[in-house]
């Protein structure tokens, strides 16, 4: 495609700062201020990371952008009531980056209410049943609308066990979505990513990198991975991928994942995660702990005068005891989930912060053994 | 009764500060500190003020005081975990005063489930449907076991509709457990108020207070209002009961009430206040602002760019549009709980500091007119 005319974005940027094996340390700068990576971004699907003020967010949890899912905000409370406040950020009152995704993988898990055409995406939305038309133009417009720092361009998520045929139409398919994409931008303070899919097999990666790797996007993201694969799979392809992906952009994988996927991730060349499960754990009382997950309710917290996490400062942490934590959830009080949100998002945070630190010390592969060591476990195999 | 042996409360005091007409100000001092009154208490049923973070209610609501519920805290987690933490404040990680009511109320309402005896109640929870007993000795044995800075006597609060013949043998029986209150308390860092009965009988209440007030309680509270009565009968009841009360000690309203009920008791010389209504309001979208109640999820908030209340500097006014707290709403975000809940509080906290501020000024009933004319209302009759 002739690249000539596209509008770029002139506000984004992204220097790699250090390297220790294939992990590494970066500073992306976006309209909305810089993030240090490899960075976690809190999941804030309908313009509220849940049970959160973005205060409490800033400040406490330290986040440096959090990502807004097009679909749902699109959907409700739709785009004139966001356009009327100027845009997501002051909406929410969230003056840091935002990150949203293409409404794509929402859309396409409808599955008996959707239908795919080579324009885009017919469906019906999951509230008021109302049809609606997604293309690649249409939610370029969504999301500059919004006002995100970084949009991603409109793919096709394929599942797990698609076949190679079905995989191969897809791809091509959402190959010629993305290029699409990069026309259909108005605005040069909103950066574009590619998505790169081809589930876990080398050669169709290898495909889908090649036919993309080179357009002018502002960053590449890993698609169709965490959708039902095995952890081994997933680090195995991501390890494959990385290389194939340009060294001056940022590379995000979408939609992980757990502590370990984070690290293993890392130490395959990956800057920008983003999951949910932080935030919905939390309200399930699942809590990431330096020594492991904790399941609040259970009875052996009873009388656990200990904090969640002894080596956590958090808020959190630092005022109550599990005993209580456990009495708040078991009582189903909003409070469990505001703390337990707190806490698992501040897990995530510094996880990846003294991930970063390791890194510039090129102190990676201990950091990576500590991890394990704390929670008991043996590390997988690192990678090559 | 012999009140020399009784112990007394050695922290608690109470000082008239100001007055306007029956109206007052007042110092109270407790344990855990000093309370400036007129004082609205936000409830905190289970060990928690719901969907607020103790460091909100204390530097954002300016709560000076909170209620605890002995009967649900007694249930859940149980006096054992609560004892393990040394209390309901070291628990809940707040520092400030706490006043817990006697478990009488809850008890009496599980109807099907209790037996009233001279010497106390048996009852099944509502949880596990074990039976317990609460006598005046056992509620001030767990008030205390809780570390209460201002604990309830054990009173029988009857129906709106209960015959005279009733109302007569339950204020009696109350009068006996009071009494007998006075006599169980073991600790002299905890105060202990009395409540009055009577309905809205003027007979009746200075009856009641005949009995009572002249016992070594270190407060004085109005029972048996806010059950079903009109705000008329509860405003002529709070008159004539006010001046059968010592005015050296506290006067508490229980239960009570809308901003409006606050004004109007304030008005008859009440000193303390307490109420699920700004905190389960809140959770419901029911907001409380200087023009009267708005309901967040009507349609016609849909595009108010408005903050909920323009003369209020509280977080969610600071920074969110009536628009965003709808969609939070319809949502079913927990953080319109957390923004509307902080919003209430905050209201109901500076219309009592207002009333403060009035009183001490002598321009109550200044403070009063405009109270019903930002809300395009007529003023009640005043108190005589």
């Amino acid at each position: 495609m002739d690249t000539d005319d596209l509008i770029q974005c002139t506000t984004f940027g992204f220097e790699e700062t250090a390297s220790d094996g294939a992990a590494r340390t970066g500073v992306v700068e976006t309209t909305h201020g810089t993030i240090e990576t490899p960075v976690f971004m809190p999941v804030g699907t309908r313009g509220t990371v849940k049970a959160m003020r973005p205060d409490e967010l800033k400040e406490q949890v330290g986040a440096q952008i959090i990502l807004g899912n097009t679909y749902h905000l699109y959907i409700r409370p739709g785009l004139d009531v966001i356009e009327l406040h100027g845009g997501l950020h002051e909406m929410m009152n969230w003056d840091r980056p935002i990150l949203t995704d293409s409404g794509g993988y929402q859309v396409f898990s409808l599955e008996e209410l959707r239908t795919i055409e080579e324009d885009g995406v017919d469906f019906q939305d999951h509230l008021s049943g109302d049809r609606h038309f997604f293309s690649p133009e249409k939610v370029i417009e969504i999301q500059e609308t919004l006002g995100s720092d970084i949009m991603m361009a409109f793919d096709e998520c394929p599942p797990a066990d698609a076949s190679e045929e079905y995989m191969r139409d897809s791809m091509a398919r959402t190959t010629r979505w993305e290029k699409r994409c990069l026309q259909a931008r108005t605005r040069d303070d909103c950066a574009l990513f590619g998505i790169l899919q081809g589930g876990t097999d080398e050669a169709l990666r290898r495909e889908h990198a090649d036919a993309l790797c080179h357009l002018p996007f502002d960053g590449f993201a890993i698609g169709g991975l965490s959708v039902g694969e095995s952890s081994d799979a997933m680090y195995d392809t991501v390890e494959f991928t990385t290389p194939m992906m340009p060294r001056d952009k940022p590379r995000y994988l979408m939609g992980v994942g757990t502590p370990q996927d984070l690290v293993e991730c890392i130490a395959r060349g990956i800057d920008m995660f983003d999951c949910v499960m932080p935030t919905r754990n939390a309200r399930n009382g699942h809590c990431f702990t330096s020594d492991g997950t904790i399941k609040i309710r259970n009875a052996p917290y009873t009388e656990d005068m200990a904090p969640l996490d002894a080596e956590c400062d958090c808020y959190t942490c630092s005022n109550f005891t599990r005993s209580y934590l456990r009495h708040l959830y078991k009582s189903r009080e909003i409070l469990a989930s505001q703390l337990c949100t707190l806490h698992n998002l501040v897990y995530y945070d510094r996880l990846v912060e003294r991930a970063r630190r390791a890194i510039a010390d090129g102190a990676f592969a201990e950091f990576r053994r500590r991890f394990y060591e704390n929670r008991g476990q043996t590390p997988p195999e690192s990678p090559a």
